[in-house]
Formats: C-alpha cells, sequence, structure tokens
C-alpha cells in the first residue's frame, strides 16, 4: 500500500509505534502486520539513503519479536555489527530520522550507544557481541538485577574466534545469557570455514541423534515451550532435535533451527528462553538476507550495502565517480593478478572480504591460490606467516580497521621472525558513512614501530600499482602498504608497475621557502596547495615520501635544510610518518637551527561519519587546510583571511 | 644414575643422539631408555640455568616418539608456545648448549626458526601453531610436496580464539595436517573455559556414544592402526571411541584420549596418522606436566617457570630482590585490593595469567568479582567493556606483549564508547629472559594515539600504588597504566594511593642547563643520571611525566623554554610518550630557537633475552646511556671518554 500524497507506503499498525513499548500494547495477531509494515518503511527508507539493506530484511520478524518478548530497554538487545539493526532503529524511536542514515549529522549505520537508550552496546566491527553481552551478564548478576541479555550474532560473525572465546568463557561461568545466531548463512561474502559447513548440517537436519537425551534436557529449561511444541507440526517440533552438540558441548543449551520469518515460531521460543533460562542458551533462527524484497532476494549480495535505489526496479544509482579514475581495490586486484601471471608463490588471502578487497578477481584468475579464512584475521596473518616460511609470498588485504584485529600476529608471528608476508591495507584513511569505527588511521602507527617492517603508503593509483610490484618482488622481510577507499585521483596508469626504491622518497616540485612532505593519499591536494601558495609568492616543494619505514633521512635532511617551513602531511592518527619524521629531525638535531615543523594529521578524536571529503576538510587535511597550516608556521594567519 | 665425575647423569643412549637421523636408527624397544635418559637430562640441565620445566617434562615422550615417527626436519614439528621444547632442542643438536638456555648469547627459551632447522616456527605468545601449520600445509599441497606438518598444542592453548579461527579454516580447507592436543589440564593456571571441560569429559570417558559411526569412520581413514588396535587392553581401545564430536563437528578427524607417557600407545597412532591421513586430524594426548620428578608434580604449578634448583630437593634458589622492594604485579594487586574494599564495583579480569598478574591475590580476596577468562585477551577486553557499559569499574590486567591481541577491541570496544576500562599492563618494557616474543614495546604506542585515552607509566612502585587508585577513581574514559617486570626501586610505600591529577607531571629536581623528561620505569636512572652530570657542572632537572596522554603542556613548554637540552626517555618503542612530546613541540613552535631535543627510547630492533639490565644497559636506557645522550646532545662526546 501507498500513500501517494506523501510518497510514502501506509504504516498505520507502524505509526503508532513510538517506542517498543507501543509495539507491546498491540495485540500477538497484529504483528504480522507490523512486520510487512516495518520491512516496507525500510525498503522506502534505504532507497533514499543507501545503506545496508540486505541484513536488515533478513531480521526484520526476529526484530519484532524481540521487542515485542523483552522489555527493552531493560532488557538489553546487542546487534552484532550493526548492519542489521535498521529495523530496530526504526521501532526504537528514530523512524523520523532513518532517512539521515549514514548522512553527516545523521544516524549511525550501526547501533551505537550515544544514539539510543535502546543500543545498549555499539558495534561496527563483526564478533563482539557475546563477549559484551557476558560482561553485561555478569554486570546484571553481581548486582542482583533480573534483567534479559540477549546478543544476535550472524553465522558469518560465529568464524571469528572472539565468538569462541565468549562461548567458552560464557559456557564456563554457566551466565544467564541468550545468544540469538541469526544463520542466513551470508554475512557479506558467502560463508567459509567449517562451522558454517556445521551449521548447514544443522539446518538440513541431517545430524538428528540423541534425540532423548535432548528432549529430556530440554523438557528441563522449557517445560511451557515444550507443551506448545507438541501441538505445532512435524517440521517445526523437528527442528529442535536437530545437532546443536557443539554448542552444547561448549555448554550452551541449543534450540532450533527455527524459522526465523515466522512470528508463530519465534514468538513462543523467545518467551520460554526468556522465561526458563539459567544458563546460556543459543537460539538458531535461521533467515534469509533480503527477505521480503525480490530484487534483493535475487542479487548475489542479496543487497548488503546499497546506494540509493528505485523501490519498484531495484535499479541502484551509479556511484559518482573522479573523472572515472579506476577504484584502489580494483587497481591492487589487478596489480596483484599481473604479477601473479609471472611469479606462481604469490599467493592472496583475505578475511571475509573477498569483493571488498578486490580478491575476488583476483580468486577468478587464481582460484587454488586464494584463501579467503572467514572472519578471522588473527588466523590469517599467521597462515599467511606460514605460507611464508615455506617460501611462498602471501599478500595478505585487510582493511586498516580490520588489520587491528591481528596485531599481534604482525608483531609476533610476522615481524619478530622478519618474514614476507605482504600486507595489502584498503580503506586506510577516513572511509566516510561507516564513521569511526570503520576509519582507518592508526596503522601506520602500529606498524612502524615494529623493527624491520617497511611500511609504504600510496599517493595514487600508479603509485599503488608501482608498490604491489615492490612487495612482489621485495623478499627481505614484511611490507606493507596502504591506499584510500574509493576511485584514484586519475593520474594515467603504467602497463605495468616498477620496483621502488626501498626507503626513497620523490620530489614532484622544487621550491625554496616550504616544503610540503606528504605521505600516501593526501598528495594531489598539497601539490594543489603549493600551487596556491605560489600565488602568495611562496616558493613550495612537495615530495611524496612514498615510505613511512624506512625513511629518505637523505631526502628529509635536505627538505629540512633547505627550507624554512616543512609540513609533514598524512592521513593517519599520531605514531606514524609524521611521528617518524620529527625522531629523525630531533636525533639529528635539524630543528635547532629556526625549521619550521608542523604535522598535519588526523585530529585526536574519533570523527562521526560523513562523506570522505568531508571528512578530510573538517580534518583540515584538504588543500585550503594545507594552505592554512603552512600560513599559521609562518605565523601569517590564514589564507582565506588574507584572500580576504 | 649419576656419572660422579662429571657430575651429571649417565645417558648413554642420548649420547649417541645428535640429531634426530641418530634417534631413528634405534630400535623401538630402546625409545623407553632414551626418554628416560632425556629426562634426567632435561631436569639436570634446568636445574642449572633456571627456566621451563615442568611444560618439557610432561612432552619427553612425545617428543621422542615424534622425532621417531616423523621425517624431521622434512616434516615439521611446531610447538605452539614454546615452553615445552627443551626435550626437541636436546634431541634436535643443541644439547649441549642447554645450560644456555635464557642466558645471554645462548639459546632461547622457546622456538625459534634462527635456531635451528628443526625449528620450522617460532613461538612465544600461545595458540598460533595451527595457523602456521596451515600455511606450511597448504604450501607443501601448492608445491607438490608429500612432508607431514605437525602442530603440537596445548589444551589451555585451546581456549584462544585464534586455535578456533585455525581449525574452522583447515576443516574447511580439508588439508592434510596433524594437531597434537597435549592435554595436560594445566598450562600455567588450572584450565577455564568450556573448553577445558569438554576436553575433560572426553578423557573421563562420559561422553561415549555414536560408537559404531565412529568406528566406521576411523576404520576407514586408520585401516592397519585399527587392526593393531584390536588387539590392545580394552582401556586402550576405549580411548579412540571416545567423544571428539566438537572437534569432528569442525572438520577434523578425532583420535583419542590416548596416554601421552606410554610409548607403546604413542608410536603406533602416530605412525597410523601418519601413514593414512587424508585431512586434518587431531590426536588427543593425555600427558602430566612435571611428569617424572616428584617436586614438580607435586607442586601447584607443576614447575612451570623455575629458577635454579637442586635435583635431590627440588628446592629453588631465591631470586635476586633489589632491596627487598616488593614486586610490581604485587603492589598492582594489593593497592587494587585495597580500592575494591571501598568500591563494590571494582571487578578485575584476566587472561590465564591469575598468578602472574597478580590477580590471584585478588580472587582469594574477592572470588566472585574475579574473572580468569582464559587465554582469550579479545574476549577479555570487550567482557570488560560490558562491564564497564553496566556502571562496574573492570581493571583488565593483561601484560604489554599480550595486549597486542586485544587491540582492535580496546579501539572499538573501549575507546570509540569511550567506556572506563582500565588497563593494568604489567612487564612493560624489556622482560629479561623471556626475550623479544615477550618484551612489552609497543603499548604506549599504540595506546596514545587513540582519542580519549588516558596512558599513564609508573615510575615507582608508589607511582603503580597512585595509579591504582587515579585508575579507580577515574570514570571519565578508558584509562591505563604500565608498569615494568620485577621489583620496585625501593621508594617508601605509601599506605594508600592518592589521585593523582589527570595529565599533570611533577618535576623532582630543578635544574637549568638540561631537562631530563622520563616517562614511566627509567626515572630512578635519570635521577642518579643527573647527579653525575652536576658532577660535570650541568645542572640538570629531572621531571616525571606520569601522563604520556593528556601530556602537562604547561610542564612540557616550560622545560623546552628553559632549558638547553631536553632528553625524553621511555622504556618502549616510537610512537609512545617521546613522539607525543615532539608533536606537542612541533606544534608549538618551540625547537625552532636552539632547543636540542632528543629521545632515548628503546632500539629500533628486537633485543635478543639476556638480563633486564643487560637489555636496558644495552639499550642505552640506564644512567650511563642517559648520560651519555645529555653529552651527546651538547656536542660533547661520552661521559666516559670525559671521565678517563
Amino acid at each position: 500500500m501507498w500513500d501517494f500524497v506523501s510518497d510514502q507506503p501506509k504504516t498505520p499498525l507502524l505509526d503508532l509505534i513510538e517506542s517498543p513499548a507501543d509495539l507491546r500494547r498491540l495485540r500477538e495477531s497484529e504483528l504480522r502486520q507490523v512486520a510487512d509494515e516495518l520491512r516496507t518503511d525500510l525498503i522506502d527508507a534505504v532507497s533514499r539513503t543507501g545503506g545496508h539493506l540486505g541484513a536488515g530484511l533478513g531480521v526484520v520478524e526476529l526484530t519484532v519479536a524481540l521487542h515485542y518478548v523483552f522489555d527493552t530497554p531493560a532488557d538489553r538487545i546487542i546487534w552484532d555489527v550493526g548492519h542489521q539493526a535498521y529495523p530496530h532503529k526504526i521501532l526504537t524511536g528514530r523512524r523520523a530520522r532513518m532517512r539521515t542514515v549514514r548522512q553527516e549529522g545523521g544516524l549511525s549505520g550501526f547501533a551505537k550507544r550515544t544514539e539510543s537508550d535502546f543500543d545498549p552496546f555499539g558495534a561496527g566491527h563483526s564478533s563482539t557481541s557475546i563477549s559484551a553481552g557476558l560482561g553485561m551478564a555478569v554486570a546484571r548478576d553481581l548486582s542482583g538485577g533480573k534483567n534479559n541479555i540477549v546478543a544476535v550474532i550472524g553465522d558469518g560473525a560465529m568464524s571469528a574466534g572472539m565468538a569462541y572465546e565468549a562461548m567458552n568463557n560464557a559456557g564456563a561461568l554457566d551466565a544467564r545469557l541468550i545468544v540469538i545466531l541469526n544463520d542466513n548463512d551470508m554475512s557479506i561474502a558467502p560463508p567459509t570455514g567449517a562451522m558454517s559447513a556445521y551449521l548447514a548440517r544443522l539446518v538440513s537436519g541431517k545430524t538428528y541423534r540423541g534425540l532423548r537425551d535432548r528432549a529430556k534436557t530440554l523438557s528441563k529449561i522449557l517445560p511451557d515451550f515444550m507443551r506448545e511444541g507438541a501441538r505445532k507440526t512435524e517440521e517445526f517440533t523437528r527442528g529442535f532435535f536437530t545437532g546443536g552438540t557443539l554448542f552444547e558441548e561448549l555448554g550452551f543449551y541449543y534450540v532450533g533451527p527455527i524459522d526465523g520469518h515466522d512470528l508463530d515460531h519465534l514468538l513462543p521460543v523467545l518467551k520460554n528462553v526468556r522465561d526458563a533460562q539459567n544458563g546460556p542458551i543459543l537460539v538458531h533462527v535461521v533467515t534469509r538476507k533480503g527477505k521480503g524484497y525480490a530484487p534483493a532476494e535475487s542479487s548475489a549480495d542479496k543487497y548488503h550495502g546499497v546506494a540509493k535505489f528505485d523501490v519498484v526496479t531495484g535499479t541502484q544509482a551509479k556511484a559518482s565517480s573522479k573523472g572515472n579514475a579506476p577504484s584502489y581495490t580494483t587497481v591492487f586486484a589487478e596489480s596483484l593478478i599481473q604479477e601473479a601471471r609471472d611469479d606462481d608463490k604469490i599467493v592472496a588471502i583475505n578475511a571475509a572480504m573477498p569483493s571488498g578487497t578486490g580478491l575476488d578477481l583476483f580468486g577468478e584468475a587464481f582460484p587454488t591460490r586464494t584463501f579467503d579464512v572467514g572472519i578471522a584475521e588473527q588466523h590469517a596473518v599467521t597462515f599467511a606467516a606460514g605460507l611464508a616460511s615455506e617460501g611462498y609470498k602471501p599478500f595478505v588485504a585487510i582493511y586498516s580497521t580490520f588489520l587491528q584485529r591481528a596485531y599481534d600476529q604482525i608483531v609476533h608471528d610476522v615481524a619478530i621472525q622478519h618474514l614476507p608476508v605482504r600486507f595489502a591495507i584498503d580503506r586506510a584513511g577516513f572511509v566516510g558513512a561507516d564513521g569511526p569505527t570503520h576509519a582507518g588511521s592508526f596503522d601506520t602507527g602500529f606498524l612502524v614501530p615494529l623493527p624491520g617492517m617497511v611500511v609504504m603508503a600510496a599517493a595514487d593509483e600508479a603509485e599503488l600499482r608501482h608498490m604491489v610490484r615492490t612487495a612482489a618482488l621485495y623478499e627481505d622481510g614484511p611490507i606493507s602498504f596502504r591506499y584510500p577507499r574509493g576511485n584514484g585521483v586519475g593520474v594515467e596508469m603504467p602497463a605495468r608497475g616498477e620496483a621502488l626504491a626501498i626507503g626513497k622518497g620523490r620530489v614532484l616540485v622544487e621550491g625554496t621557502k616550504v616544503a610540503i612532505l606528504s605521505f600516501g593519499s593526501r598528495l594531489a591536494d598539497s601539490l594543489a596547495a603549493a600551487e596556491e601558495l605560489e600565488t602568495f609568492g611562496l616558493s613550495t616543494t612537495v615530495a611524496d615520501a612514498r615510505f613511512a619505514k624506512p625513511l629518505d633521512a637523505e631526502l628529509i635532511t635536505r627538505l629540512a635544510r633547505e627550507h624554512e617551513v616543512l609540513l609533514l602531511v598524512e592521513e593517519g592518527a599520531t605514531g606514524g610518518f609524521a611521528s617518524q619524521v620529527l625522531h629523525l629531525l630531533s636525533e639529528r638535531g635539524l630543528m635547532e637551527h629556526g625549521l619550521k615543523v608542523r604535522s598535519l594529521i588526523m585530529p585526536d578524536l574519533f570523527v562521526d561519519h560523513a562523506s570522505p571529503d568531508a571528512m578530510i576538510k573538517s580534518s583540515g587535511l584538504d588543500k585550503a587546510g594545507i594552505v592554512d597550516a603552512v600560513f599559521k608556521a609562518l605565523g601569517k594567519g590564514a589564507t582565506r583571511v588574507m584572500q580576504a
């Protein structure tokens, strides 16, 4: 149904719901309609803004059932990752703001504590919800509270070690905690790993066993439900007796699998686990990503993340592209394919991000040399170290923000052993709509202190191609290269990468008064800033450091000696390139004769979501910010004032 | 038997073994004696050096059996953690150097690639071996090789998510990989977690089921072994049919449990898994830590790590103590207990290190408020974040080096949400005999870039007490404090900690020419260096920064303005305190008027094991190094030259 006056779907029941308390005043028989209206509203909202859709569509009924059965916000619902929390946001007082999702100043695309009391724990990265929920459950028990804690986690997130660590601990503590395993058999990429195969066997019902024992156990904890259950269809009853052994061995009661789109299944099960639980319980709910919207259901990625789209046809708006420059991700993948054609020791590893990292393309070219290890960054890195120890050339492609998960493995298994693992660090710098949880701020800072690491950043897409080749040929230890989200700057692409001299930067423009030394993505704006500075009579050198480690000490010394201002520009936090240069200048006594050294790096705050360009601008890392920083260093006030 | 001439045990068979090839020339019937000699030799060696003993004693028979059955080094044996690798070292050409273990210039206490071809992958941290082994197995298959890959991992290490991630991936890849689960039911601390309870059930034999199915499966992969098995005692045969479902669900063939001290069990099983495997297989071996040495078997920690000891009595030499100052670990624990008596919201979390962190003492005082989550640092931090989100005051006590495992959780779950989790970072700085894998080098560097973090370091044991109280009272966000391994410097202890002003340092000595600004453990040497500098007529200020974040900008500005030299001293790598100060000085233009700023931090290399004092000295972080750095900054050459 559509309201042609407002150009919005008609949603009479949903219109009554300002908060879950309103939902709980409805009759159970009305919930089916609420779910339908919620789904329609969600599709409409995301069609106007873009965002995550498939995951939310899959949990519409589950969201309605959870808020109906549980006393939120006193009962805590923790959405793992948070992609799927849009329906939850609509039901918890944020419906009017849904059209601001992922826009600057608008709602976050994930659950977020500062956004609502109904978001008890924020997320963005995967597989944290059971740990957080267990902490909350223990806090409740220490305080003598009675509320329920519900963690909703996808099957893909179950491949992460952190989820296992949390289950292992929850089982031992025997804490009263409900884990809803939202099994849609597809997180972002198709599932990988033995756990997902196991879940598939549970769902297929082929692992029947111990029927009588299980019935006895369940009847103890779920007495009411069992009576209900006995009256249901055979398919329904059967679900309760299928497998679950693995979870039971870890100390959880296992219930499922049940149909996550059937409220007649969800409501009685959730009520019973709410009322009868006395230890950790896992409810295995089977859903379909993209459920109820044909274009999503028939799409390969189930509309995981979408641009604005036409509701009727499902056609998505095309992402704007800077002069049709290729994306860095594609350049990485194509360059690596080139190298791998010549060198059969090159292998590629990703952690549940084949298309995000471009390794889907690599996998088409070299299926036996491509490894998607699941959401398992720790394992990914040490697995790569194992390959390197046997003479292979592993490229580990992980986003900057997710590489944080593998820090110890980088230190302990790669750097200390000086193994030549190659780190392709995508999404380095600001990432836009995903906001602070996904910002690639810290990678250079956490890599550059490691002895023996080579740390590069690509200034443009041609540089990235050179760096892929450089990494492919470099065999003396670990090496990394970072590159930003989105499209390149539009430089001419070399047909083939050339190996860069390790630890050598390059000078693009020679000047005399000001030196701008850029590391990575801010080079184009540095060049533009230099042009503007020239118009003010400030002769400006622009150099691209290429390496944060080893530093080009010769170049930096020359820049320091021959200029009045040295501005270090880096789309990263402290501890990275700029810090390394400051240490070098200090060590060599190069700042004692009047040189004005300044760093233009990310600000010391978690920058909220906005477009990447807006984040760069607000951080002063754009052309205008670079020009301003030079003027400020010279003690001459800001440009814009001078221009006025 | 003892050779009283050499004052060493008589080991006629072991004396024949220069490498595993020699072992493999012996008859199976001689291996029992080899094992006995190996055990005696191990006890003798460690009694003279100190080191890890209990773990090695537990795997004597397993080590002999592995090298006898497998063709090392072509077949790879990966010892997880590496505590237990001493018998392996003795059999692989390093027997003569065993008395140098963990000594400067001697053998490492862990497996180490650069030490031997028989160490295909080094370790020190736990739970990496399956990932590394899977990488090697994949490399072998890509190369068309035929060798075997064997990862030996303890039951404690199985609580880490990384091990699960690796099993999940191995099961999916169906790679030919042997995992030996060395189940001694005690890694360093008593085991925690549902997995360890599960293993105990397997061993107790109470989980019998699916007998017929399992027999069928096993008979397919282990045809020869099954025939053998049928002739063994009932107990032996039984082992093969007990449980293992959890591992099987993850795609492993499960064999066990078997008696890890009975060569008649180990040899046929290992031969069969060697010959018959075609996918990942887990052999569950039950051992006793400390086996065969009465003082170890009867000790609570099974002689996990020991000082030199008397072989007959087991009496260990007392660790030397600087003027009987208490250990930092004890001061931390006692101070936290004081705070927790007044504040029932304080809870404490550790990751399988109750005694190492001092939380065993806290646990005795507050058993319900103490949580050992197992070797699971990722979970530990997010679990703490969950507690903090509900108003509790969690102290997470994790060694600096192991906190690297939880970096993403610190960023994503704690810092971004600005939750007041307290990080007690023990073993910060050089740790001595454990060497580079355990050095606490990077913590300040990876924490200080995080927006909203408060980062402290204790200069002495009294400061630590103040910092515990400061952290207990601070509720505005995450806060950390680092402190070194070993004993305090012997300052007078306050009865109770006092809350420090956030972001404020303190001046201990006022001077005019040189300023030494220390962060953390190097304060005492800085004070001593200042005294020596005074004798050269160099009036020296000494300040303790206390905070790397927020910096005491006022103090630093004053030090920079009023001195000719500013020396920053920090027992850590780049990116930490010194880097932050350099950024501040650069931003404020305080280095442009001739100030000589220098950093004295850890060198850019992984420092091999030695005593902590030797490591500090060789890094130039001792008194002499500080004095030298000042003279160097002044362009006056080194002190020792001047003194001569």
